[in-house]
C-alpha cells in the first residue's frame, strides 16, 4: 500500500508501530504463526539462536508487553519460564491506536500547512 | 513527521496526495504564496519559465480541479486568460480526504493482517 509516496508494508507496520527492531520481530513473527506455550530453549532451537540471544529478545518483548511470561513449577521441584504471545486481537487494537495517532499527526501539520 | 518509521514531511503530503509532480508543486507552491490573479506570461517570467512550460503546467493543475481560468474580455477586443490557486482550506479539505483515504487502507491492511 502507499502513504505519501512511500511505499509501506503493513509488516513495517506492525513492526514501527509496536516499536521492533528486526530481531525482535522474527520472534514475535515466529510466535504468532505457532501461537502456543515456549520456553527459551525451544525458541533458540526453533530459530537456531543461542539462549543469551533469545533471553535478551523475549526480555524485550515482555517489556513492551507483546509476549506474556508465566512461572511452571515442576513437579520434581524447581521451576520453568514459559512464554506465550499476547492474543492477536489485543495486538491489532494495540497497533491500530498507534497509527491513529500517526493519523492524527499528520492532520495536524496539515492544520498548521 | 513519521509513518511506520518513515520520515514524512507535509510538502510530500500535500504533493502526492493531490498527485503533483516537483514543477508542478513548485509552480502551485509559488501561486499559493502570491495567492492572486496571474498570466501564463506573468508566472513565465516570475518563475523564469519558458510559456510552453508553464502552459502545460498550469494545464495540469486546472485538470486536477487546483486552478481556476477565467477569460477576460480586453477593452481594445480579444481576451486574456487569468489562472487563480483554488482557495487553501478548499485545498486542505481534499487532502484531508485522500490522507483519510490512506489511513483507512492501512487500517483495512491491518484487519486482514
Amino acid at each position: 500500500m502507499e502513504f505519501a509516496c512511500k511505499k509501506i508494508n503493513i509488516e513495517e507496520v506492525v513492526r514501527c508501530s509496536l516499536g521492533m527492531k528486526k530481531p525482535e520481530f522474527k520472534l514475535f513473527n515466529f510466535m504468532l504463526e505457532h501461537n502456543k506455550r515456549f520456553t527459551i530453549i525451544e525458541l533458540s532451537r526453533k530459530l537456531s539462536l543461542n539462549r543469551t540471544t533469545v533471553q535478551k529478545i523475549i526480555k524485550k518483548l515482555v517489556e513492551k508487553e507483546l509476549v506474556e511470561r508465566y512461572q511452571e513449577n515442576l513437579s520434581k521441584g524447581g521451576y520453568l519460564f514459559i512464554y506465550t504471545i499476547k492474543n492477536k486481537q489485543f495486538l491489532k487494537e494495540k497497533i491500530k491506536f498507534i497509527i491513529k495517532k500517526w493519523y492524527e499527526n499528520v492532520n495536524n501539520e496539515l492544520e498548521r500547512w
